[in-house]
């Protein structure tokens, strides 16, 4: 069985703000270098970072630069094998054409957010990933627009961790999120693989 | 079956950097704001920030103010029930006791890291914690100093992603060894908890 095709989407635009407006939000610096030393972690094939503020992407250029040619290349090379996964693109459409070149063939979307309320489960989003590159879409800010929930994309189930309380940061919701689909090489990992 | 108490210490010293040399780490506001919400999710019972440094001390604390008594407190309640988990303490042994005196009864820690190589599983650990209240330790900077790995304290087993990559950032770890450990209301999860 092939390794699973899956890359990461962090999108800043279009996502809501707590009001449930349509906002851009700004890229963080730390949302580059942890999502991308875990889409490392697990083998996760490209890290779409998507803004369509031309600032912002040269802001984004400018930190790979440092860290994957620059000073930090020699100084921590683990980071710059982290950040080589990054990509900035202007749109979701862009990350999925962009995804979709280098696997050679279609690529699904899969939404993520906290609030889907009838969503696919991660034992079968395992195995649409056995089948087809998946491109796991984050929203910042308050989550991913709702234009973006109408277009038929799988959405995945909200990670629930046994209350009400769903304000997992964007960092951490990956974190879950890809160890879920990804694990592959330890015991815990082992068992939920053998036996799903 | 009762609800595991599970506690998180999040260790500035003694850690080791790069060169393996023992230092204490800056608070970072980031792991505050992160791992207090992973912690919420999972019904966490305490976050024990420790640093000995009076300093910083006092700056996790004025944080924490603004955020569970100050403006944000009415501003954004969601990040003050979060937040209200946090207990900045001196030492790990602080941390130890003041989370015995919340259980009543002995706590043992569980110490993690991503080097670790006679570690106990994931499944192991969630039977532990069915029996007895668990501190879950983790280091910053490169990781908990030496010293902490001779006490004869369990050690989870290291996080693996499928390659020879292990920089997860605290953050992104401790979302992924909790959800392991505690994830119960969602499909994922109850896979999980069936089945090993």
């Amino acid at each position: 069985m092939r390794r699973p095709q899956i890359a990461v989407a962090l999108v800043h635009h279009p996502v809501c703000d707590r009001r449930g407006d349509i906002i851009t939000t700004a890229v963080t610096n730390l949302d580059l270098h942890d999502i991308a030393r875990t889409c490392r972690t697990y083998n996760v094939g490209r890290y779409y970072v998507v803004t369509p503020v031309a600032e912002q992407k040269r802001l984004v250029q400018r930190l790979l630069d440092h860290w994957c040619k620059g000073y930090g290349a020699t100084h921590n090379p683990a980071r710059r094998d982290a950040l080589e996964l990054i990509e900035v693109v202007d749109g979701l459409d862009d990350a999925r054409n962009a995804w979709q070149k280098v696997c050679g063939r279609p690529v699904t979307p899969v939404l993520t957010g906290a609030r889907s309320s009838d969503g696919i489960g991660y034992r079968h989003c395992r195995e649409m990933a056995d089948e087809l590159p998946l491109l796991l879409v984050f929203g910042t800010g308050s989550g991913l627009a709702p234009r973006l929930f109408e277009q038929g994309w799988p959405v995945l189930d909200p990670i629930h961790g046994g209350g009400e309380y769903n304000h997992l940061s964007v960092r951490a919701a990956v974190a879950i999120i890809i160890d879920r689909l990804l694990a592959a090489n330890d015991r815990a990992a082992e068992e939920i693989n053998q036996n799903t």
